[in-house]
C-alpha cells in the first residue's frame, strides 16, 4: 500500500501565503509599541507635547501617533489641551497607567482566541446537540482564556512608571536634560510662529 | 483659541476598516482549536483515523483538517500510518502533549509582540543612537515578553489529558461508546469499499 501525500496546488499555495501574512501580524501591534514610547516621553515631561512633538522626538510616523493619542484621551490616559502651549499630557501619575490599560486602549480588547464553538458540531449529534455539549465554556476556550488572563495580568502589573525607570537605570545622567532642553526648543520654536499656532491645529495634530 | 480635531477622510475610513479586519483574527486562530478538537478524538480512540474521519467526526472542513495534521505529524504530536487500516494515532500519550506544543506545532513561534526597535530612532541621538540606547532588551519589550510567557506558561501547563477529562466530566456515560460506534461503522465502511481504500490515499487524505 503507498503512503500518498496531496500534491501542493495552487490554492493550497495561496492559504499557505495567507497564513504567513498572519504570522506578521502579531498580537500586540506596532500601534502599541509607538503609543507606549510615546508616553514615556510624556511621562517625563511636565510640558504639554502635541502628537507632532511626540512623532518627531521619537523619530516615528506623525500620522500613526496622530491616530493613536485621541484613543488614549477616550481612555483618559492622557488629556488634550488646545492653544499654542497645548497638547497632551498624562492624565494620571505614571504609576497609575499600567501598560494593559494603553494596549486595551490603542488594541479594543482582542480575543488572544476567538472560539468558534465547533464543539456542537460533532457527527454523533446529528445537528441537534444535547445541552452537555454546548452549556458553559468549552473546555478548549477555557485554556485559552486562561492563558489570556495570564497575558493581561502581567500587562496589568506593569506601569508606565516602571517602564520609565528601566529605561532610566540604562541611559546617562544628561539624557532627561538634553531631552529637556529639545522640548524647549521645540515649544519655542512654537511660541515663535503665530501663523502656525493661530488655528492651534498643529498643537494637537 | 479652537481645539479642532481631524476630520474623518476616507484614508481614515480605511485605517480603521483595516484595523478591524485584524482584531478579528485572534493570536490563536481556528487551526489550533479544529486541531485541538481532532486530536481529543485521537486520545480517545486506540485506532488510527484519516483526516476525513476526524473532520467528519468533527463536523468541520476536511481540507482544513488535511493543512494541520502534517504539521502535527512533523512535530511528533502524532504518527501517521498508511493503509486501508491507517490513519493517525496520537505519538505520546495525552499526558505527555501540552496545548502549547500543538499550538507551536500549528502556528509556528508567532510572537505575541514584535517589536520594532524604534528605540534607537529618538531625535536626541540624531542618528547615531549610542550603545545605552539600544542594548539589551527595550523595555517595553521586555514587558511584552513577560506577558508572552506567562501566556505560554500557561499554555504548557495544560495537557491534552486536562482538556479530555473536562469534557468527560460533563459528557453522560453511553457518550463514548457512542463515539466507539461511530467509528467502528466508519472503519467498516473503509474496508468494504477497496476502490477507495486500495491507493491509501483516502486514509490520510
Amino acid at each position: 500500500m503507498v503512503l500518498r501525500r496531496p500534491a501542493r496546488s495552487r490554492f493550497e499555495l495561496r492559504a499557505i501565503t495567507r497564513t504567513d501574512i498572519v504570522r506578521v501580524m502579531a498580537h500586540l501591534t506596532v500601534s502599541v509599541e509607538y503609543g507606549l514610547h510615546c508616553l514615556l516621553w510624556l511621562a517625563g515631561s511636565d510640558k504639554p507635547l502635541s502628537s507632532r512633538d511626540l512623532a518627531d522626538l521619537q523619530g516615528i510616523s506623525h500620522s500613526f501617533v496622530a491616530k493613536i493619542f485621541p484613543k488614549l484621551e477616550r481612555a483618559g490616559i492622557v488629556h488634550a489641551s488646545g492653544g499654542v502651549r497645548g497638547g497632551y499630557l498624562l492624565a494620571r501619575v505614571p504609576e497609575d497607567i499600567s501598560v494593559l490599560q494603553v494596549v486595551d486602549a490603542i488594541e479594543g480588547r482582542k480575543p488572544l482566541f476567538d472560539c468558534q464553538e465547533i464543539r456542537g458540531r460533532c457527527a454523533i449529534f446529528g445537528g441537534a446537540p444535547p445541552q452537555w455539549a454546548t452549556g458553559g465554556v468549552c473546555a478548549i476556550h477555557l485554556v485559552m482564556l486562561r492563558a489570556e488572563k495570564a497575558m493581561r495580568d502581567t500587562l496589568a502589573s506593569q506601569s508606565l512608571a516602571d517602564i520609565g525607570q528601566n529605561v532610566a537605570k540604562k541611559a546617562p545622567s544628561h539624557f532627561s536634560s538634553d531631552v529637556e532642553d529639545w522640548i524647549t526648543t521645540r515649544l519655542s520654536g512654537r511660541l515663535g510662529k503665530p501663523s502656525t499656532s493661530s488655528s492651534g491645529e498643529e498643537v494637537l495634530s
